[in-house]
């Protein structure tokens, strides 16, 4: 196999593999706020961050009695929310630990009483100051969640294959993910050599995949390549959305592994009688060697993560639109 | 003014009239769950119905601290949810009572131990006599929801004005939201004759206008009149989906008079200037007699909804396409 182009293997795996071993410094932190006592999570996020607190919501829900949800930090700052106060823990996330509406949020959540967890990639940032538990590594910003959720649970005793599952993760993740990368690189290049001048794509995904096919629609073919996309749930897609579809519509299903899976799959299974233009990317079809059955359904979504890498890597050659360049995000006041 | 095409004032006075008239029934049916007590509400639906459902929720997060949420009915049934049990109140709605996922999901609320709230507009229908509390009127389905939510909230101690807000509405609603239909139809109009042909038309909404601006697109434009939509929250707006906004692209923002009305004044003060092409109905514009200034804000849903009616009047001519056909829903085994 010729050299995938943007491709730093050995940076990849480093990166996962550093991702990992934040996991003392996770369970350290979880397992003291456990001990003092809680009553309900709040994943606190906007755009790509709240899309990671919609995943790591619906991965609790499959198996925590605890009140979870996501909270939006815009909705937030004017609804407010008072489920959140003291014994409420707030995880959030921010790569530049700038990103006004989440400073604004965890200062009032902070307020209320919360206690809050926070990964910002920069600890030198006022909102890394801010947070009660700072936890700054670059990027694998739903790997860092699931960790949280998955340590969570483990301590009510709602997630008893947690060290297996670890054990597994820690020795063959990151590998893996790359292998995923691999395989998926001469479809993504089809793929986007078909559909990097749609007039509009449709992206359809559940479960853990549906907050990164929101993320994937706006956070990466609107803001960063510029292209129209329409995202939507499998569940809802048979409500409404789906009498726009005729024979040309592009239209891209992701199936998971998780609870939500025979949602996409009806999705992928209607499809062909409506459109001659549609794509299913399934993450079963790739083969996540040292990952048992048990735990596919659990990083779905980062095999989505990872096909989708290529799909970016190409969908920038095609259109020859480099994905740093925004033209209104950070460049105007707003 | 000359007579307006498809509106039977009086038709839709005796609808709004006849839905606030179910109070004595709600206050009846919420004031028992009260006595007995409960933990947690849950509304209950898919599609338009799950929209309905946000907008419940908005608006009771507004004000109460009850555990409250929307939840898909599709996801219940597939990831599940344990929050959903004794104590917990599960509200929802469905005009034909056959929507198979509401089915699917009273029943399996019921078996955790739910008491079921139904509005349930056939009342012969399997899902009527599945719910514990049946409602039967047609319509109204927003109204309704937020009748039920309100007497929850009053019974609480969270919504004092609750007696003051209601003969307001008793006395003035159905008339003022029928004035506003009148007061909308040359804008509708217009609108219509614009937009009609748009490739793709972006709507923005947020707060209790959110989950009707997303029914709005989804069950409106793209179920009934086959035309392509996007509805992103006012928000979400600035954090990915504004990139592809340039002077063409057709986007109509919705600013209701609940708290997040600055999230959505935000956006429509900063569209002028990336687009030509935008749309700001406010409800603000609506004079609403009889209806004070403070109780506004609850209505906001129900004044864009009266604005839709107009487009909806003025779009189903401009496209020559009869609303009550459908190319899949219902057409199909899927």
């Amino acid at each position: 196999m010729a050299d995938l182009v943007k491709f730093d293997e050995q940076a990849k795996i480093a990166s996962v593999q550093g991702a990992l071993g934040l996991r003392a410094q996770i369970e350290q932190v979880v397992d003291a706020i456990f001990e003092q006592g809680y009553h309900n999570i709040c994943w606190l996020g906007i755009g790509g961050t709240w899309a990671s607190a919609m995943q790591a919501t619906v991965h609790m829900k499959e198996r925590s009695a605890c009140e979870v949800w996501a909270e939006n930090a815009a909705e937030y700052l004017t609804t407010g929310n008072r489920r959140i106060g003291t014994g409420t823990v707030v995880i959030t996330s921010s790569v530049t630990g700038s990103t006004q509406e989440v400073v604004d949020a965890v200062r009032k959540a902070r307020e209320a009483g919360a206690i809050v967890i926070g990964f910002i990639d920069r600890p030198e940032t006022e909102l890394a100051r801010m947070v009660d538990h700072l936890i700054s590594y670059d990027e694998n910003e739903q790997l860092k969640f699931f960790m949280v959720a998955d340590r969570f649970m483990k301590n009510a005793g709602e997630f008893d294959e947690y060290d297996e599952q670890y054990a597994e993760f820690d020795a063959h993740l990151a590998r893996a993910l790359v292998e995923v990368e691999k395989r998926a690189d001469a479809f993504a290049a089809e793929f986007a050599s078909k559909h990097a001048e749609d007039p509009i794509h449709y992206f359809v995904g559940a479960g853990n995949q549906w907050g990164a096919t929101y993320s994937y629609a706006m956070c990466y073919w609107e803001e960063q390549l510029w292209r129209k996309t329409k995202s939507i749930t499998s569940g809802e897609f048979f409500h409404g959305m789906f009498e726009i579809v005729t024979k040309e519509t592009p239209v891209t299903v992701y199936i998971g592994e998780d609870a939500q899976r025979p949602l996409s799959e009806r999705v992928a299974r209607f499809l062909p009688r409506i459109t001659a233009n549609s794509t299913v990317i399934d993450t079963r079809d790739y083969p996540l060697e040292g990952i048992s059955e048990r735990f596919r359904g659990n990083i779905s979504h980062l095999v989505m993560h990872a096909v989708n890498n290529r799909i970016d890597v190409h969908m920038e050659i095609e259109t020859r639109h480099p994905m740093e360049i925004r033209r209104y995000y950070r460049q105007l006041d707003y």
